[in-house]
């Protein structure tokens, strides 16, 4: 079986991978990373200053992104012929050269490659090299403790309805809610409902040059930044003077 | 005002901490640390490799640990004169020289160094790096994808109480409890009552040499390691052929 070394890229900042994943993907020949059809791509901009000069690259192109309702029939069959095509392919490559996958944030933290590692056992001996999510150099971002004591902290998907949303938001202490863009309406209503609005932020880009930070109420209805991440704080126990 | 610089460690390995971590701890003249008394600390023996020959050290001992419930008045008095005594020292020394703050995980996710840094606002600049949190590491010791699609993740103390423990995990999708310790057979309970035990794994020391991995079903009541964390993986939507 060839090898497969799949490296988390962390938040953005090339500076916030790992030591590990930075050798290895200063050291790789062949390099693949998902990315939008006629973008760079969020992982290969990453790594743009890393790489070898003699690398070869594998661009995985997404057959769709946000063109389909991703609980669609079709979106799903897309899908399905996309990560088997790509791990066929990844295989067949792996059995003649160590392959490096780029992978943005915590590659097992809600990221593409766990459907190519999925269907990659016991078809190449597969490594993970975990990363800074991205919710993590958001908070960092923000230059503000985030969970504190026995704070509960839930992390949401804006993409779940409005109800489950509102929900979780009134039972969790610190919360982070992932996949805005266009959700990012209903993940307002749904914190405004929960109480949590005004203590809510935005974070767009986390760590990177790009990065844009505004408290969620200041924002416009039509403000719906694709990469971006809502957070809100807890204020759990804390032994302070005076408490 | 003088510069303290809090470098987050990661899980434990030290390749996984941030290269920009890496870069500053190596460098660093000026280390300080928490840990407990007649111990080497968890942290310093991450970095053991790391520090330079001429490196000055300032341990700081937590005046107690344990021994005391947390929730006490006792305890409360204890925390904040520690905290309120090393805030006044670091930027005293920060004043002369940079100083470097080592913290295990991510510093602003449930950890200790954040009790400074709210402490020193204003009296020095203060800079936290980001780092991969424990459980990360851990999640990713299990080679398995933690979150899916729209799962709900949940980050539990195994301090709280455990009806309200077992409430959380009902609703979570995928699941995580650190400060398990004495907590463990509570938190053990409770995850049988929210019918999540037989998914239930215990992880020691993630990413350490001397990591453990356990089915905590399987694990004996007394089995309560101080430094481990349990994860339940969400089982979310995921575009699977014959699905």
């Amino acid at each position: 079986m060839g090898k497969i070394i799949c490296a988390g890229l962390g938040p953005g900042d090339p500076e916030l991978m790992s030591v590990k994943s930075d050798r290895i993907i200063r050291g790789a020949r062949h390099v693949a990373f998902f990315r939008k059809k006629g973008r760079a791509g969020q992982a290969r901009t990453i790594v743009k200053d890393m790489l070898r000069e003699d690398v070869i690259e594998y661009p995985m192109e997404y057959p769709v992104t946000t063109e389909l309702r991703f609980d669609s029939e079709e979106y799903r069959a897309l899908m399905v012929d996309f990560y088997a095509e790509w791990a066929d392919k990844l295989e067949t490559l792996s059995k003649a050269h160590e392959v490096v996958v780029l992978c943005e944030g915590d590659p097992f933290f809600y990221g593409s490659f766990m459907h190519l590692h999925t269907r990659l056992q016991g078809r190449a001996e597969v490594e993970v090299l975990p990363a800074i999510p991205g919710m993590v150099g958001c908070w960092n971002a923000l230059d503000m403790p985030f969970t504190w004591g026995d704070d509960v902290m839930t992390v949401l998907m804006g993409t779940l309805p409005e109800a489950e949303l509102v929900d979780h938001m009134m039972r969790g202490d610190a919360l982070v809610v992932m996949k805005t863009g266009r959700n990012l309406p209903a993940v307002k209503r749904a914190l405004a409902a929960a109480g949590r609005l005004d203590d809510a932020w935005l974070v767009e880009k986390g760590t990177m040059p790009q990065q844009r930070i505004a408290r969620l109420a200041d924002t416009d209805e039509d403000d719906c930044p694709y990469f971006a991440i809502v957070l809100v704080h807890g204020q759990g126990r804390r032994p302070e003077a005076g408490e």
